[in-house]
């Protein structure tokens, strides 16, 4: 199941960047499960990464070559996650770079390697290694699609997001693809994203966009609250467009790039909520009027992870005593009940520490039946505020996650 | 569905304390809703209460009048919170006081009013003013099991905890009741609990008392993270058995006391835990090994209030992945994953950062069948340790919560 939000869009190419992608067996005979992406020499590459402390294998590995050299090839696989897994684990990311390197002809420390799926279990090495050839093959500009699917777990659908915009006469295009649905949350989750745009930025202003869009996106997310050893968002700059390179954070260029970003960001972000294991609505908690965006975020998580919220959204039932329960426990200092208000979408539902007057029980489950609603709740103490996305919880989130490895 | 892990035990009276149970239909015709408590003249009350900010009427009359009175009478009705009723809800709160401190003859503000159930519903106080009577009618020493009955909102069955002791050949009694099963968590829950002693305790020792109780007991379980916004906790010291008052806390008597009280608040809230919302599994979560109490919390939390970890118990799964990545999240500092170990029962699964070389996945899930295990977490970077209780989630936790309204 999955919310009916997001289609697969129009994937605009990226010149200088190549996907292909092949199958492996790695978990299950026949389904595309290894990616290989090939920036064009010149390119530029960032990336940001989970914060758990017991971070994957792959994960090890990216940090240590993009901080040595200029990354030129990306392979990925899923159905199983190198997290977990040791020495060996760490060993079996790095022959994979290996292996690819001398497949492509480039340093190993120019190929950064990611893994999604189980953890815990060492990588089939002979069966990833012998399909690297394939994918290699396959590299397309045109290889989005295959490869948006080619990284999915229990992803239901491909996620993909495209926007391109004029820049002195001058096309310039940003795409990119994600796969999450399960574990979901801020600072990242089983999440891997893969950005590409063919405007030349300077690498630590690329860095710096990076880092915003993730912020504004990735880490406004929660799915069920728990966040994994694997995430990694990378963006990739191939300067192929016909620009100079980027370098001004204060140009015209630079805030056209940064709008396109944040968009293509937030797409795929919600396109993996609206994905998220079980889910049946999309909902937006909009927090506004705090003090500080912190103690937004506070209400906004209270919101977004309680299961009694989001089992009540699945039942589309308007208990908005739960909801304050959870504005509540939030743990915002001083918070005034009284001043409080809670809108779903434009119906008033709480003012004044209670039921809003003008508030009729069937006005609130007409907004809660909507494959998409938001909770709109005023704090009347500040001017900060924000928003987070996440999805309710069905039986089939327990059916998905019961049976996950069975 | 519930663990059968706990029985309604033999319930020692304590002198000096009655209880009367009745039916008023506040939700439903014919069940036992509404509870009157009687502390005999000489005795001492204190509470501990929910720290939601959008606490219930009933919750700020208590503070109150405990602040202004010692409290003789407590009454309590299930089916209607009272919260997020506004100023009508401060009414009908003092209301019942006023109405059962006429009925006993005594002063208003040494009654303290409880309520459990929906929240953001007006008490039908007809009905419930009505039946005061009635339960004044039925107070006895011997009404534990029926007052325990009468507390009951999602709960499958009666809590209650009793054990005596000896002192200079008399024997001091600890009696309790409580209910509660969804929204359990740290600073307690839509919970609601009811210890008395026959021991004569001065006051500030009987509020410490209840304080260290309370931070051993009910603020180390979780069902499902979420926070009520009428907890409240009551300890009653009636002063009934032939021994002198109790002031020093450096006394024997203090420390068979204190053993008792912790005793009867610990077997009430793994009670409630092993009541769960559709809870099939009791999980105790150990976590030792860490420089800080506060920072093996966080690690007991994460792995309590992980929806992925609580559906692979209800799965028998022993997902050890998911145990990990929660460590790896928790936000201990610097934390050493390659320190790490956890073990099942005494089946240890994870260390050094990867699967234990000894584990076979057969030895977990033999284990993680039982409806009774424990995730035993040892962090290797100093000596505090904490536990936690909690239970798993299940379809029925879903069903419970989507229709608890309807």
């Amino acid at each position: 199941m999955a919310v009916e939000k997001f289609r697969f869009p129009t994937m605009h190419p990226v010149a200088g960047f190549r996907l292909g992608t092949t199958s492996a067996g790695i978990k299950k005979a026949g389904r595309k499960d290894v990616v290989v992406m090939e920036i064009a020499e010149g390119g530029s590459v960032v990336g940001a990464f989970t914060k758990n402390r017991f971070c994957a294998a792959p994960v090890h590995v990216c940090r240590d070559h993009l901080a040595n050299t200029e990354a030129r090839f990306l392979v990925v696989n899923t159905g199983n996650a190198n997290a977990c897994t040791g020495d060996r684990g760490m060993q079996d990311a790095l022959k994979t770079c290996e292996v690819l390197a001398k497949e492509v002809g480039v340093d190993l420390k120019s190929v950064l390697p990611f893994s999604t799926g189980v953890i815990g279990e060492h990588l089939p090495m002979d069966r990833l290694l012998s399909a690297l050839p394939s994918a290699v093959a396959d590299l397309s500009v045109e290889g989005w699609a295959d490869a948006a699917t080619g990284i999915m777990t229990t992803d239901t659908r491909e996620k993909g997001a495209s926007v391109q915009f004029e820049h002195e006469g001058k096309t310039v295009t940003v795409t990119g693809i994600a796969k999450g649905s399960g574990m979901i949350k801020p600072n990242m989750a089983t999440m891997l994203a893969f950005v590409a745009t063919d405007a030349a930025v300077e690498k630590s202003l690329l860095q710096g966009l990076l880092s915003e869009s993730v912020e504004q996106s990735f880490n406004r997310i929660t799915v069920d609250g728990d966040t994994s050893t694997n995430d990694s968002s990378i963006l990739i700059a191939t300067g192929c467009v016909d620009l100079p390179l980027l370098n001004d954070a204060a140009s015209p260029l630079y805030h056209k790039l940064q709008a396109a970003l944040v968009d293509v960001h937030i797409q795929l972000a919600q396109n993996i909520v609206a994905d998220g294991e079980g889910a049946t609505k999309f909902i937006s908690v909009n927090v506004a009027g705090g003090k500080t965006e912190d103690e937004c975020l506070k209400v906004a998580y209270a919101i977004a992870h309680s299961p009694l919220i989001k089992t009540a959204c699945y039942a589309s039932d308007p208990n908005w005593g739960r909801i304050v329960a959870a504005i509540g426990y939030a743990g915002v200092d001083n918070l005034d009940a009284d001043a409080v208000s809670v809108k779903l979408d434009d119906v008033l539902i709480v003012e004044k520490g209670g039921r809003a007057a003008t508030y009729q029980e069937e006005m609130g489950q007409s907004v809660m039946t909507q494959a998409e609603f938001a909770f709109n709740i005023e704090l009347n103490r500040g001017d900060a505020k924000t928003t987070v996305w996440t999805c309710d919880f069905s039986h089939e989130y327990v059916s998905i996650n019961a049976d996950y490895r069975s």
